[in-house]
């Protein structure tokens, strides 16, 4: 496995790879691996000759200055990991490759970035999609792969790849939870042991909508609610937004129809923790079973 | 001379022609072809073993409709034009497969996009930067070549790559003048007779400034004040901006040490035209003869 820090070695391999007809993956990260990232590098690995890890902390998607400076990094461990994943190339460019000084160069998905985690966190899908269309324009991946965790990252990326003509598929990779049912997330190291134990209210909330939801529940606002009660009943957490969405567009769901995706932000502590479920309605669901 | 109208088509030409080893150089147009434009097919032969020419009226960067209606639209005869100039590609896509129906993804160069022309067209660069970027990522050319008429817009997309890391070597082509002086522009076609007496206003005021600055002038107020005169002396002229620039940074210059770009826009009937001039100090310009 090689360690690339440079923007035009780290093309100059790509097309190389290209030449000799190898199809290439690109899974990007920001360090701080935990299962969920290598379960991206194991289904890279399905849809690619070769595989590309990035790690790069990337500034311009933070909102808040704590955030980006507590942030874990440590590149030994990363790159440690991604060598026993079966990585090909691990990119961990300095902030001034990826952004030279003086840049003021931004990609913006409208509409879909002001949303949810969007109204919460001001520039983050902006830093987002800049820095995803760095990566792909230094690596020229056919494959992106991008975990479900961030739903709407994701749902940003597959608008930006379409609208700008891009020439990467884009695999959505569903979340890997430890055994109590918590998302993995390299923010999870944050929490202190209640906060750890507190934590498990994120995905408690979404099997309480999702049973809601088997029931026969179609009303927005009453499986909202259901999520919401089982992040109050949490004494240690606060609930930013729990919203059922558009798959796509990410607007509300008022009446599930066929499906939407429940969509959580809650703090625990300093913590801020995000999460989601995709819900078929009954109907639909029973459909899909006779289909 | 092929003709491709698909993004997947030529994507896989440009592929295919990499793989050969061969350079490939872009030409973008809006169609209405004239002499500026051939002489960038010109330079980009000289840069590249394969051309390609765009012809796109890209629908993002009018800021007035009757503008985006009114441009010139002749395929035919710009296919003629380009097969003679030995061009092996025309990309002519359908707005459609450029910007597919919803797209809502937006590249902005903050700063430079909101100088000059960009405070008079709102968007303008906006639009741009978003089609320069799509057809860099669709054709991925090894060069773009751009007139200098369009100062502003190549001191952009000179920015735009350096900041989102793209493979493309910039090159900046020599403004191609009418005998009179009157700098060569798809829009010309829309000057009647005492318009296209009047437009040659911009080229004398140029010279005016460039005389000035010959002659020791080093107060950027005085020089913009000799351009504004040739300007105002046309009545069938009115001047949106005479401005006298950084070369890079496009912000004021108010006294000239080095270098400096004076910018025109200049509206005749219903016709907006633009011009621009590298003025370089006398001293500056002393130094540079006797190095």
């Amino acid at each position: 496995m090689r360690t690339i820090q440079n923007v035009q070695a780290m093309r100059a391999w790509s097309r190389e790879a290209r030449k000799e007809g190898a199809r290439i993956a690109l899974v990007p990260t920001m360090g701080g691996l935990h299962a969920g990232h290598l379960s991206l590098v194991e289904i890279a690995r399905r849809h690619a000759d070769r595989v590309v890890a990035s790690v790069f902390v990337n500034p311009t998607q933070f909102d808040r200055d704590d955030d980006f400076a507590g942030y874990p990094r440590d590149l030994a461990r990363d790159q440690r990991l991604l060598a026993e994943a079966g990585i090909d190339v691990v990119f961990a460019p300095k902030p001034a490759a990826v952004y030279p000084e003086g840049a003021v160069t931004f990609v913006d998905v409208e509409d879909l970035s002001v949303l949810l985690c969007g109204a919460h966190r001001p520039g983050h899908f902006r830093g987002v999609a800049t820095v995803v269309t760095k990566l792909f324009t230094i690596i020229e991946p056919d494959v992106g792969v991008f975990g479900e965790k961030d739903y709407q990252q994701l749902a940003i990326i597959r608008r930006l790849v379409r609208d700008l003509c891009l020439a990467v598929e884009i695999v959505g990779a569903p979340i890997v939870r430890e055994a109590d049912g918590l998302a993995m997330s390299s923010r999870n190291t944050h929490l202190d042991t209640p906060g750890r134990a507190a934590a498990v209210c994120l995905s408690r909330a979404l099997l309480a909508a999702e049973t809601l939801v088997a029931d026969g529940e179609h009303d927005g606002a009453t499986i909202e609610a259901a999520a919401r009660a089982a992040i109050e009943a949490e004494p240690l957490a606060k609930l930013e937004y729990a919203s059922l969405v558009d798959a796509e567009a990410l607007v509300p769901v008022t009446t599930m129809i066929d499906r939407g995706v429940l969509a959580l932000a809650v703090w625990v502590g300093k913590t801020r923790l995000i999460d989601n479920q995709m819900l078929v309605a009954k109907a639909a669901s029973a459909e899909r079973r006779s289909a």
